[in-house]
C-alpha cells in the first residue's frame, strides 16, 4: 500500500501547479468578470470565447500539459487513470481550467469512446482535431420527456435504413453545445427496441449542423447558462446520416456507455474536490478576514469545526476517488461499480455541503457573483442528478452489497 | 390552549385562498415565462412590471384583501400578527402574490416603521402612496465592506448639520431598489459613533432622486436578478436632506429596527412556510407523475420517508413561528427574542432541505427554469443571511438560555 | 389561537411543580443510586421497590396530585389532555417520578383502556387497585418472532373454547413485568386469523399468577434492566381463564389499541420533551462549570450553537405533540393520525440528539452512571423503536401526505 | 499509488481470517452468553476469564498470530503499522477477539512505550511477560476531577524525592484494571508543574500491588462493566517506588504519549471499522430475515438507502485511517497530527451511526443483549470521548488547516 502519486504524476503534477499559479489563478477574477460581460445579455447564437483562452490553450501545449486525461502516450500524456486524478483535482479550481489543457468535460469523455470504439475514418475526422482543441463536442443522452435514471426509459431512436441511419428524438442537458467551436454530438438512441434491455441502444457522430438538428433553447442551472458552453435541449427531427456515423454496431451503446462512465467520473470527482479545496480556502480567508463581535468571523461559534468537517470530508472523498481508478485500473470497471457509484454520490454532495457554509460565510457577497461560490454549488447540485442522480447511485451501492450476502437486488434503485 | 385562527383570521383565509386559486394560481406560470421575457436582457433600468400586476393589484383592493399585515383597522385589516400569520403563508407559495394584496417586503416594514415611528408630514408625504401601492420603498442597512451580522460594525453615517441631515456611506442588498416605482428608501446610519452602542444610530428617509444617491449595480442572487425588484449596490455620496427627513430622533435607530424586526420575521417565516408547503407539493406531484424501475420515482428508496420528514419539519415550523407571534403578542418583542431568532434560522433551513430534496426529484428540470424550484431555493438561501445570519441567531438563543442558568453570555456571537 | 395553558393546568403545574421541586427534585440522585445498590447483584425475582417512593405517593395523593392523566373527573383529575400535557413533561424529567403521581407506563394506557372498554366487573377487580396504585399492570403486544412493526405478523392467541378463553403465545418488552406489585397483563392476540386485518385481534385481561404464565427472563436496555419495573419476556402457554377475561368482544383488540394509542403518545412525548429539558441544563450545567483551555467548555467550538439547536428543537417538539392533543380532543384520533405519528418520530429522535451531546460534554462522567444521561439515552432509543419504530410512523405520515392528493399509499410502510 | 496490501499482510490477513472464521466467530456468541454468566452478579473482585481464552491464546501463539502489532520481527511479527491495520480491522468485529492475539488495548500501546523507552530492567520486568499474555497492564491518564481534553489540567503528581517518586492522584477510565491479570499501570503525572507544558508530565511504572494503590470502583459504560476487563476509578495515595521505576526521566511523559497515542490510534480506529462492518453485516441478514407488509424490512422505506451510505462511510473511513498510517510510517507522527486526529473523529462516528441503524432494523431485540449491537454501539460512544474528544480532534485538524493560511491557531480547542 502505497499513498504516494508516482513521479510522472507528480512531476507532471508541479509543472500544472506552476502553470496554474502563473496563467490560471491571477486570470480568474479577470474571466469571469469578463466573459460574464462579453457575454451578457446576448442569446446563446452570440456567445463568444474570450480571447485569452485561445492563448492559455496554446501556452499550455507549448508546455506539454495538453491532453493530460488521455491514457495513450502518443495521443496523449500516457498517464494511467490514477497518475492523472490529481491532475484533474488540480483543473477543478477554476471553472474554465481544463478547457486550457483540453481536458474539459464531455470532449475528454467523448475523445475516449473515439478512441477506444471509433473507426479509423471516425477518428480522422472527429477525434483529431477534438484532440487538437479545435473544435467541441456534446454527448446526447438525457432526455426530458421521461426519468432518466432509469436507461429503459429512453425513447430516442437510431433507426437503420439500409446504409443510412435515422436519428430522431429529443435531448436536453446536452452540455457544451452553445459553444462556437461545437461541432459534433454523440447521440445515444435505441437501435432495437425490442432487444435485451443491454443489446438496446446505439451511438451515433451526429454533426451538429446536420439537416433536422435544432438546438431549441439553453437550460439555465441556478439561473446560469454557463456561456460559453451552455446546457441545451436539442430536436433531432428525423436526422438522416451515413450507416458509418455508427459508433461500433447496433446495441453496442449500453457497453459503450459503460466504459466511458468509468473514467469519466473519476474526473468528475477529482475536479469536484478541486473545487470543495477552492471553497474551503475561500471560506477560511473570508472568516480570517473579516471581524465581528471583536473576533475574526471564523473563530465564532462552530465555524472552526465546519473547517475541520471540511478537511476530514474532502480527504476522504479523495481518497475513496483514487481508490476507486485504483480498482477501475487493476480489476476493470465492471469490478468497481460499486465504488464508481459511491465517488458519484459522495463527491458531490461534499462540494454542496462546503460550498454552503462558504457562502454562508461569506454573507451576502456569498450568494452573488463577487465569489465563484455560486458556480461552485450550481455544480456541485447538478452533479447530484447528472449521469444517474444520487438515489439510483446509492442502489447500485447496495445491490452490490447485498449481492455479497447471496441476496439479489432489485435493479437501479433502492427500493 | 388553542390551535385554531380566530374567526376573523379563517374568514380571511377563506377568502384569500379563494382568490389565490381563481386569480394568482394559474397566473404564475404566465407571469414567471413572461416577467422573464419582459425583463430580459435588460439593464435594471429597463425593467418594467408586468401589466397583469396592476390588475391584480386592483382586484384584491376590490375584495377587500389589502394591507392586510397592517393592524390597524382603518389603515389596514385590523388583523393581529397571530391573525395575519396564516396569509402571510398562503402568499409565500407565489413569488410576486404579496405585492398583489400591497403585503410585499420590505414595504411591509417600511409602513410599519413609518406607522409606529413616523411624524404626520412623513406618513403623508410616504405612508399614504405606500399603503395605496401607488410607490415601493427600499431598507438601506447592510454594508459591502463590513461584517452587517455585527451591528456595531456600521460605517454609514447620517450627520446633523443644522437643520439638514447629510446622508454618506455605501449599503447593498437594498432589495426592491429596481422596481420602476421605487422612491424612497429608509437609511441607516450613525447619528453619534461615540454614543452608547444601542443609541448610536437613526434613520432617515432618502428620497431615491435626492443627489448623491446613486444605484451602483444590482447584485444576482444565485445568478437571479429578480427582476422588476432587484437587490442593489448602491452609494449615498453626502446626500443633505431637511432635518425633517430623520425618523424619531437621533440615536432612535437601534430600538426603531428593532421594533421593525420582530413581525417582519414572522411575515418571512410564515412566507418561507408557504413556500416550502409549495416545493412539497411539487416534490409529491412530479414523484406521483415519473416512473422509474416500475413504480412511480416517489416510491423509491427513502422518498417517501422524506416526504414524511418534510411535513413534520414544515409542521414544526409553522408552530414554533405562530408560537413566537403569540409571544409578541402577549409579552412584547423583547420577551420573545430567543423564538424570533429561533424562527430565523429554522425557518428558511427547512425551506431550503425540502426545496433541495424537491429539486432533487426533479433531475434536470429542477436546477433550471422550467419549475420555480431555483428561485424558492435562493430565497431560502438568501434568507439564512438576510436580516442576521443563522449564526447570528444561534448565538441568540443560547445567550437566553443560559440566562435562565444566571449565566452571562458574549454578545451576539456564539462564541 | 391561544399558545397559554388554561387556568386549571396552570395550577396543577404550579403544584406539581412544587411538589417536584421539594420531594422529587432532591430525591433523584439519592434514588439513583440507593435503587441500584437495592437492586444490584439481585434477579428479578428479588427486586424491591425503594421504600421512600411509597410515601412519597401517599403525599402526592394528599396534595391531590394523583391520577392527573385521567379525564374523568371523579376518578382522576378531570383534566384533557392538552391539559394534562405540561404535567406529563414535567414529570418526564425524573425517571421515577410518573409513577409518584400515579401516571406512569403502562398503567396510564391499561387505566385508559379500562376505563374506556372494561365491564363492570373488570373495573372492579382491576382499574381501582391501579386508581389507588395498589398494583400495577403490563400490557403485552410484542412478540419475539416477528417483525412487531406490522401487526398482521401478530401470532399470539386468545382462542374462545366454550365460556373460557385460551391465551397462548410468547410475548416480551412486556414493560413492568418485574415489579412486586405487577398483577396483571392486558394481552392481544388472534381472536381470529381469518377476519378482516382490522378486526382479527382481541385483548384479554390475564392475572399474572395464573396458571401457563411464565417470565421467562429480563431484557436489559443498552444494559440496564430497570429494576424494579423490567422489561420481561413471557410465555403464556394455554393459559384458560374464563371468557369474561375478554375486554370487549373479539375482533375489538385493533380497535381498543388504537384508542389507547394516541393520549398514550402524547404522554410519552411530553415525558421525553421533559427529559430533554433536563439533558439540555445538565449539559449546560457542565458546560458552564468545567474549564479548558481557559474558558468554561461550554463556549468552546460548536458548543453554543448545539445549546441553540437544543432549545429548537425542544421547543418544536413540544409545539407539535400539543398541537397533536389539539387535535385529538377537537377531530379525534383517527383526524389525528399523522400528527400522532409525527411526534412519534420526532420527540425520540430530538430526545436522543440532545442526550447525546449531553454526554459528550459531560466527559467520561456521561457514559457512566455518574449521571442519568446514559438511562435517558436508553430511553430515547429504544421509544424510537416501541409502539411502532420510526420507520413506519413516517410511513404513516406519508401516506396521508399523498392522500392529500388523491394517491393512494400503500399501508404501513414507506416502501 | 497503489491500494493493495503488502503480501506479508495479506498473507497473514488469510491466515488470520482463517482463524478467525475457524475458532473465534463460532465462539463469539457462546462466549457473550457465558462470560455474562460467570461474571454475574458478581464484585470486580470476583471476575474470571472465561477458560476458552487461555486455550485460544496458546493456539493463536503456535499459529505465529502472536504480537502481531509489533513491528520488531524478533518480538513482534515485524509488520509495519499499514501492514497490521488489516488484521486489527479484522480482529474488530468481536469483543474478546483481540486479546486471543495478544494485540489488545491498552496492553499494545503499553508494549510500545516499553518497547521504545523502556530500560532493560523495566523491559525484562514488564514487556517480557506482557508478550507472552502472562499479565495485563493498565494506563492511568484521565482524571475525574478535571476536564482532562486540556493536558494541562492534569493534577496528579510523580513527585522524585531522592531515590524515590511518590506518585499521587486519582485516575479513572483506567481500563483493563479489573482483569484477573493485571498488573501495573503506566501512570502520567506532573513531574514538575512550572516547567513548559510540554515538559511537566512524567510516566511511571506503578505495581497494581504497591501500597497505597486502590481500585476505587468499577465504571460503567451505558451500563456495561465489561468484564473481566473493567474500567476502574483508581486512587494513589502517595505510592512510593524506587525511582527506577520512572519511564525515560521527568518531562518526558507528553513526548512518551504523543509517540503512544499514533500507532494506538491506527490500531484502535481500525478496530472500530471492522465493528462497523459487522454492524453492517448483523443489519443486512436481519433486514433480510425478517418480513413485514409484504416484504423483507430490508426493502422498506429508507433502508437500503441506509445500507449504501454504511458502505460508503466505512470504505472512507477506513480510507483514511489507512493513509493516517501510512503518513506516519512515511513522515512521522508530528506530519500526521491532522490525520491523526480527524480518524479520532470519523471513524467511532461512523461506527456509532451503523450501529445504530443496525439496532433499529433489530427492533427490540436491537437494544437487548441477544445482540452484539449495544456492546459496539458502547465502544463507539465511549470512542468519541477517550484519548481526547471529538472536539478537540477537530480543533486539532482545523488548526493545522489554518496553519496552511499562515494563521495562527489557538491551542486545543475549536474556539
Amino acid at each position: 500500500m502505497d499513498f504516494a502519486p508516482s513521479a510522472r504524476s507528480q512531476e507532471y503534477l508541479q509543472r500544472l501547479h506552476a502553470f496554474i499559479d502563473r496563467h490560471v489563478a491571477p486570470f480568474d477574477p479577470v474571466y469571469r468578470r469578463e466573459n460574464a460581460e462579453l457575454n451578457a445579455g446576448a442569446d446563446w447564437r452570440g456567445w463568444r470565447v474570450h480571447p485569452r483562452i485561445a492563448e492559455l490553450k496554446a501556452l499550455a501545449r507549448e508546455a506539454g500539459l495538453w491532453n493530460l486525461f488521455l491514457p495513450d502516450a502518443e495521443l496523449g500524456a500516457g498517464l494511467s487513470l490514477l497518475e492523472y486524478a490529481p491532475l484533474a483535482e488540480a483543473m477543478g479550481r477554476y471553472e474554465f481550467c481544463a478547457e486550457i489543457f483540453n481536458c474539459n468535460a464531455p470532449d475528454t469523455g467523448n475523445m475516449e469512446v473515439l478512441y477506444h470504439y471509433g473507426s479509423e475514418p471516425q477518428k480522422a475526422r472527429w477525434l483529431r482535431p477534438l484532440l487538437d482543441g479545435a473544435i467541441r463536442s456534446v454527448f446526447c443522452m438525457t432526455e426530458p420527456e421521461v426519468a432518466s435514471s432509469d436507461a429503459t426509459n429512453m425513447r430516442a431512436q437510431i433507426r437503420i435504413e439500409g446504409d443510412e441511419i435515422v436519428v430522431d428524438g429529443r435531448k436536453w442537458w446536452s452540455t457544451g453545445i452553445g459553444h462556437p467551436d461545437a461541432r459534433v454530438a454523440i447521440f445515444m438512441g435505441l437501435t432495437d427496441a425490442d432487444a435485451a434491455p443491454h443489446a438496446r441502444h446505439g451511438m451515433a457522430l451526429v454533426p451538429l449542423d446536420a439537416p433536422g438538428v435544432r438546438i431549441e433553447r439553453m437550460l439555465p442551472t441556478f439561473g446560469e447558462y454557463d456561456p460559453p458552453y451552455g446546457h441545451g435541449e436539442v430536436s433531432f427531427d428525423n436526422v438522416r446520416l451515413p450507416l458509418d456515423h455508427l459508433i461500433q454496431g447496433p446495441g453496442q451503446g449500453f457497453a459503450i456507455a459503460q466504459g466511458r462512465l468509468g473514467p469519466g467520473r473519476i474526473h468528475h470527482c477529482m475536479r469536484a474536490i478541486g473545487a470543495a479545496e477552492r471553497a474551503l480556502e475561500l471560506l477560511i480567508r473570508r472568516g480570517a478576514g473579516r471581524e465581528a463581535f471583536g473576533q475574526p468571523i471564523l473563530r465564532l461559534g462552530g465555524n472552526l469545526e465546519r473547517v475541520a468537517q471540511a478537511r476530514m470530508a474532502i480527504d476522504q472523498a479523495r481518497l475513496l476517488t483514487l481508490y476507486a481508478a485504483w480498482k477501475i485500473e487493476r480489476f476493470g470497471v465492471k469490478q468497481a461499480m460499486s465504488e464508481i457509484s459511491a465517488i458519484k454520490v459522495v463527491a458531490p454532495n461534499m462540494l454542496q455541503e462546503i460550498v454552503d457554509q462558504a457562502i454562508q460565510i461569506h454573507g451576502g457577497a456569498g450568494v452573488s457573483h463577487d465569489t465563484p461560490l455560486t458556480g461552485l454549488f450550481a455544480l456541485a447540485r447538478a452533479l447530484r442528478i447528472a449521469d444517474g442522480p444520487d438515489e439510483v447511485h446509492r442502489a447500485m451501492v447496495a445491490r452490490v452489497e447485498l449481492a455479497k450476502y447471496g441476496i439479489g437486488g432489485k435493479r437501479g434503485a433502492a427500493a
